[in-house]
């Protein structure tokens, strides 16, 4: 057992290290602002309660994209299979390409953007914004499903890298 | 593309499956309960901020050794690697063998139970509790890393099986 008892710069280190090292799935999460539509990608996406369902996730920034999606109504979580890889980048990179004429995508009646392909679609209205330190932490309860796709391989963020699971990856 | 529009008992079956089939990485989370140690484990442990470095979960009830996290002051949350599979389990079932002689843990000073031989142990102390239907989102604050082991293969959770990603799992 390595046991390490550090402080501030070096903790802040440490705790990157930690998460770099945490594996999570991907999802891609869509708003509307204003006239536009807006997305990120996003690792920290988790089910709360199954009865009523609620999920939640974390943006680490009130401006830009995480912004929007933080001050929306409703928006669409997208969870991701390993057919999505490009859009997780496209999502993840700031001024990547997003909603561009040959991604398939559509506005919903509710004024959400639904991208299609995705394993899961889940359109949501957000309940709660908790801020932390300079984050928000938001719940956000199931209000319809767009999209199911159970057969979806399902996509792994690690260490800046893709996975896929697969019966390869399986522990006994 | 499937298109579903489906309302409320069904909903929370698709939701169920949505999450069933959505990856996540593992973590057991220990605190002391008047005298005792108690433990769960959680799929849910997301990095919410780098600085100040913040994580957050949910608990899925206010009850039993869920209850008793949420309540504590301080906790330590343990990252998984594919070594603590058996770890996993145990914390993840009711009455599962836990904190017995021939697991390795101990008290730190602060009162917490350290588990040991995981990726990464992080002692926090809990910022907020926010109430999301009969759940509860935490937020909580590192301050000590007491164990790192940024050579540890990660444990994924995933349709009630646990997965190892390697180089035979990356994506290009």
């Amino acid at each position: 057992m390595t046991s390490t008892r550090i402080s501030s710069p070096v903790l802040v280190d440490r705790f990157k290290d930690a998460f770099r090292n945490h594996p999570a799935g991907v999802a891609v999460i869509t708003a509307r602002s204003g006239e536009a539509p807006v997305g990120l990608t996003a690792s920290s996406v988790a089910s709360v309660s199954a009865e009523p369902p609620i999920l939640a996730f974390s943006l680490a920034s009130q401006a830009g994209s995480a912004g929007a999606v933080s001050a929306a109504e409703t928006i669409v979580v997208h969870l991701l299979s390993d057919a999505n890889v490009e859009l997780a980048r496209s999502f993840a990179r700031p001024g990547g390409e997003r909603f561009t004429d040959s991604r398939q995508w559509s506005w919903l009646p509710g004024g959400e953007p639904l991208l299609y392909g995705t394993a899961f679609a889940l359109r949501c209205r957000i309940l709660s914004r908790t801020p932390v330190g300079a984050s928000v932490l938001v719940a956000a309860q199931l209000e319809e499903v767009l999209e199911t796709n159970d057969n979806a391989a399902p996509l792994v963020y690690h260490n800046r890298s893709f996975h896929r699971l697969s019966a390869g990856s399986l522990l006994p």
